[in-house]
């Protein structure tokens, strides 16, 4: 399989390259482009910075890991907390042009399972980010202490990624509706261009997700880390051991070393 | 963290429970019931089969390599495809519930997102029940097949968990939308009863999965296998060879057994 993994890192960001594009035309043309002014046209900054936040931003920065395996994992790390922060800020506008949205035109806030699914989503990312800056940046926990936490950090980073495509899937199908309603000439029902484009947008969001969760979690393609014999565990203690004894010694002083 | 298994392996079990009876509560109360003759009753079966299928013996057959991770595999095995099997069933009628029922009332089939994600999930869990069929169970592939799937497999099973939230979110969703549209008494974004409901509903689902993910993926909860001292790598043999050696031994026969 390792023959794959250049090409699945290929597929993945022609997938985010699309996603993003979709994202783009959607809201810019189809949605109506965008303002700062409570106006519909601030809304379209909420699906537009959560896709390039929590898919492209995110989803990268787990991938960096992989893309960059055989590098210096204190450079790779800080290329993955930068983007990470990235994805943070582009996440906490998009959430403020929402709730700025609602506010202005009178609509509630917190509704819909989209909204019940993705703050708490944001609020876990926030953590997450959190958690994994202050023990394997700074202050940085021992050594113990970090491998300790770095299954729970990569296991949340790979399901947070999950809850995601949850709430994307969700939030880009319940703007088709708003947007296309029933009563309009072009509903959604009849799959009019904007349909087409928000269906597939959903659609590049999961293969992405797919090609990305696969990368990060297929035992092939972990990072390759300096082995230091130090820190081995017993059986290779012992087979050191062996190799240092002399089986053709006779001497009578064979002992292990 | 072996402390926590049980507990967690429970809580998913309360998170499933909870999910099936917020889900009957949902269809059976709120969405008035189910029929089989092509009325928005026999609708009321997509989300309840779909849910009972695709979320609970889905999710728990992958878990039974878990609680029974003592037991002999070729019973699990069996435990889990007649789950999945029921899994496949239970989506199958769900889907054809949806299809007529949209068929009689004149609604255009596969044009929102939820069925664009849904319909491939589905497929692809499909491909999925038959490829692992064939590979671990009957005609059963060499151990070194099966070696080479088990990766695939497992990857792509809990892959498609994620699926089938995004799945079952965005379904949730929309079906709350059309049910409390914003020109009745009691519209969805009013947050009457059945908007709890269906919303804590899809929460229950995220939970369950999250435990689910954990379970299965956690290095620590991994199955205990038989070790079978033929099939261990290279390492190990060399370690065997070094206990049977005798340090003391001082006739100059001393060799590698």
């Amino acid at each position: 399989m390792s023959g794959a993994f250049y090409p699945l890192v290929l597929a993945s960001q022609v997938a985010v390259v699309t996603v993003l594009i979709l994202a783009g035309y959607w809201t810019g043309h189809f949605l109506g482009g965008f303002a700062w002014d409570g106006s519909a046209q601030e809304f379209n900054l909420h699906p537009l910075l959560m896709i390039l936040g929590l898919v492209f931003f995110y989803g990268d920065a787990i991938l960096m890991y992989r893309i960059f395996r055989k590098e210096n994992k204190t450079v790779v790390k800080i290329i993955h907390v930068l983007m990470q922060s990235f994805a943070l800020i582009c996440g906490g506008i998009a959430l403020k042009a929402v709730f700025r949205y609602h506010n202005n035109a009178g609509i509630p806030n917190m509704y819909t399972l989209h909204s019940w699914i993705g703050l708490p989503t944001y609020i876990m990312f926030g953590l997450q980010y959190i958690g994994g800056f202050v023990s394997f940046l700074f202050p940085k926990l021992s050594e113990r202490g970090r491998a300790t936490m770095l299954p729970f950090h990569k296991y949340f980073g790979v399901a947070l990624l999950g809850m995601v495509c949850a709430t994307a899937i969700s939030g880009i199908n319940n703007k088709l509706f708003f947007a296309l309603p029933n009563t309009s000439d072009t509903p959604y029902n009849s799959l009019p261009a904007q349909a087409h484009v928000g269906n597939f947008l959903g659609i590049a969001i999961i293969v992405y997700c797919l090609i990305v969760g696969f990368l990060v979690t297929f035992d092939e393609f972990k990072r390759e880390e300096v082995i230091n014999p130090e820190k081995l565990p017993l059986a290779h203690a012992e087979m050191k051991q062996f190799k240092t004894m002399d089986p053709t010694d006779t001497t009578g002083d064979q002992e292990v070393k």
